[in-house]
């Protein structure tokens, strides 16, 4: 049984016998078997007619001992009704459902949860409160990528992309549910959200009272094949570019469909909620519908995923609990020890422009410059996203056939993908907690492990020098720990030990030239 | 006769015969000649007893037809008393003095102003708002460097200083009348400017109630050395790097000593008046001290030359009339544009860091960074000043034989005086009026000539891409005129031809590398 068939377990007491040794420790002739993290899916019959979409209210409390967790199910087509749910404790779980159709009411089971595929790590939480970590400890450390309309390329195309992933350094993505219509944007996607009756123009949502199944089963694969490599994903509920009607629809259908959003996709333990990309253009809502739109999400969430909304010039308020992390549209680090204190949430500077050679301010950076913002975010204790915007026609300023990683996913050519790669590598053979930026803006570019001063003699103090080329350095050292000294090469990737060992104030020869790491670790 | 001499044209008519036929052309027998902007000095004989610092109040008026200028003298030591004075207008100039001694009063004498030295083009006043030009009207585009206390090192590390500055391509240097007493600065001055009797403590201004003479024949030298060269000295009257108490003197004291410096330095045409270097570091004053000594310079400057104070962190209101420009110590660029539209003053970006290998974060930019951001601050419509902190014994941390351009002057040995020369160059090449920025900050790194639109067809325009590197890129020229264009590569100072002309929406396509220039003028 491979990964994705795990992920369509059913209750049928079969595949109980595909892990026997772990689910008889488990408990006693279970009807499933559901490692820890992963979906149990319970898949029941009921009626088609009317609109069940609308028609039937299914839920289903599953328990462990006294604890009980109740979960949305959702209607999938065809005769077909599904409850999801995400076990994060392993034991002997029950259910029970509960429906306004007899048929649906009080059907009841149950299944083991063992111990998580080896890989698993269970969704991400906000640790020690400017940072990330999954359920079950393990630290985790964004390095983003965007590639916003990926899932509606067609098959071959996301196939490439899934190709691309499995060997870049990345851990998340931003994408989005809806299909995208924007510069470099401009295709049909294959599958649409609602359904379209012939007829439907093409610039319409079609009939928003229903959800075409199909168009989420497309979607649910793409994010089972990320979680199966390791990748969050930073799913996107709602954006500006759009030619569908998407972004305009009423109040009711959008609490509507983020309901079903909600309930199809929250058992998936890579799923961050982005509530928009750039809400602020959307003339459509105001910031209030969103807000309300983040509480729904909230309020809905059995597993209370990581929850955010990125703007475009006008920030949303990241104080607000509605948020669990702030998703930054700037490359403004020197404001981030700023936000850091005053949000007390995790930085991600999830849009600082992207590496390419666009003909648009924000896709034309050189990857040596995408490697400094990775660097600068890092040593400010926050975290980056990439993006890549290469131009596939050069000679035309735009084409039909034009594929942007940023927008379309495809293959990555940029240079800063290995930098950043060595960046995340480095940053997780240094820390286990993340970094903390020192508050005095003096050491913008120093960073020490754990707390905010250095006296408090940290397992590791990483250095970025940016710009500044100093021919030696007197690092502020703490008087109470010894620590050897290791010269970066961000750009050439290199990692070398430096002579000595190192407490109090040190004074460092360097090699005067911009662009240097120093990374310090207890002797 | 070479132009030192010149400098100190007396009253003694023999001078008149060295350029008889501008003199006799101006007026009839006249008792001296003075280039117009050069120095009219008027030497007298006067008492010598008491204090005649304080007790002689000399100023003279100078008359040209119905106009008077009336200016201060000074008591030059022994039994000197000078007036000096700078012509603005050619003519048959008289004066006569007022002075509460006799033996000063009432003298009277004349003079003739011919036309002025080939390459003297009077004083710089702010020009067209956010700009500056000679007074001749000769556009001057400040492009700075700064030697604070190169007036303090002896005569041949100043020669040293001299012979550098012939050759670099500033034409303004930041430079303090004090001595300094910081990082890298311990040495004693050879002039001290009060006198210091026997007994004097080394860490205390002497006899604040005189002056020495010969630090200010010596301070006047230099400046008029650099006027030779065609530089601006803008000259820092207050600085808080101080252990002699020259930064903690009585609001009385303090006040003599500007007058002094007024009445001696005024007529000099490249002075600059920089009240303060980052005053609000000062903590024996406050900003209103500093505010009331603009007030006086401006009470007392007959020639209005140009009035700023430079702060550390906290920034002088340069919205107000005590200012003529702004002297900004960041590298805020992006304030450039609301900064000129508040104030609607040039913006001197005077200290953006310096480039060199020092152990301090203001002391290590790399030559690239430093010609970024010359690049930066000029496409803004700004102006930059450079400064250079090479350590010259990098094995410790300090020696007291450093000598450090940015404050001793000596050799310059960085990479970026070459291209701030080229960039000076193509400046000069591209406008006559300064370069203004367009309003939208979306073009900020875009620039034209003529007006904050690009519709008013100016005569050129200056794009600058710092981290960007589009392949082809769609440039908003005006509809109304035909450009060429030409990519400027700001580091290996090349200015290259691109083909055909251009008008309206024009794309390019571009060598898809960062930190490049495009430049179109007019077909």
């Amino acid at each position: 049984m491979n990964r994705r068939e795990l992920l369509h377990l059913t209750t049928a007491t079969a595949l109980a016998s595909i892990v026997p040794s772990l689910a008889e420790a488990a408990v006693p002739d279970p009807h499933a078997v559901v490692p820890q993290y992963d979906i149990f899916e319970l898949t029941l019959e009921g009626p088609s007619s009317g609109n069940p979409f609308q028609d039937v209210t299914l839920t289903a409390t599953f328990m462990l001992d006294h604890r009980a967790v109740t979960v949305d199910g959702f209607y999938d087509g065809g005769s077909t009704f599904r409850v999801r749910f995400m076990p994060d404790t392993v034991g002997a779980w029950t259910y029970k459902t509960s429906c306004n159709m007899l048929a649906l009411d009080g059907r009841t089971g149950d299944f083991a949860c063992v111990p998580p595929r080896p890989e698993e790590h269970g969704p991400v939480r906000v640790a020690r409160s400017h940072h990330f970590a999954h359920a079950d400890g393990q630290p985790f450390f964004p390095f983003g990528t965007t590639c916003y309309a990926w899932v509606h390329q067609g098959a071959p195309y996301e196939q490439m992309t899934l190709d691309t992933l499995k060997q870049a350094p990345f851990n998340k993505i931003r994408m989005c549910v809806f299909p995208k219509s924007y510069e470099y944007n401009h295709n049909e996607p294959e599958f649409y959200p609602f359904p379209r009756p012939t007829g439907t123009p093409l610039a319409t949502p079609g009939d928003t009272a229903r959800f075409d199944p199909a168009f989420f089963h497309h979607l649910e694969m793409r994010i089972a094949q990320l979680r199966e490599l390791g990748i969050q994903a930073d799913l996107i509920l709602f954006h500006p570019y759009d030619r569908w009607g998407y972004s305009s629809m009423s109040a009711k259908t959008d609490s509507r469909y983020v309901r079903y959003l909600v309930a199809r996709l929250a058992a998936y333990s890579n799923i961050w909620w982005s509530l928009a990309n750039e809400f602020d253009l959307m003339k459509a809502k105001s910031t209030s519908d969103f807000t309300d739109l983040l509480h729904l999400v909230q309020q809905i969430d059995p597993y209370q995923h990581l929850r955010s909304i990125h703007y475009s010039k006008t920030m949303y308020d990241y104080g607000s609990p509605a948020v669990t992390h702030a998703s930054l549209q700037t490359y403004d680090f020197a404001s981030a020890p700023m936000w850091l204190a005053s949000w007390n949430k995790p930085n991600c500077f999830d849009e600082i422009q992207y590496e390419g050679d666009l003909p648009r301010r924000w896709g034309n950076l050189s990857g040596q410059e995408m490697t400094r913002r990775f660097w600068l975010a890092t040593v400010s204790g926050c975290y980056a996203t990439h993006g890549e915007t290469f131009l596939n026609h050069p000679d035309t300023v735009e084409s039909e056939d034009d594929k942007i990683w940023w927008s379309n996913g495809g293959k990555l050519s940029g240079t800063s993908p290995a930098r950043i790669g060595f960046l995340r590598k480095l940053l997780e053979s240094t820390t286990t907690t993340g970094l903390e930026a020192p508050s005095d803006p003096y050491y913008l570019n120093a960073v020490s492990l754990s707390g905010s001063d250095v006296k408090a003699a940290p397992k590791a103090i990483l250095y970025y020098f940016d710009q500044h080329q100093p021919i030696q350095y007197t690092f502020p050292l703490p008087e109470t720990a010894s620590y050897k000294a290791e010269l970066i090469d961000p750009w050439d990737m290199t990692i070398a030990a430096l002579p000595g060992t190192h407490r109090g104030k040190a004074t460092l020869r360097l090699p005067a030239r911009p662009s240097l790491g120093i990374r310090f670790t207890l002797a």
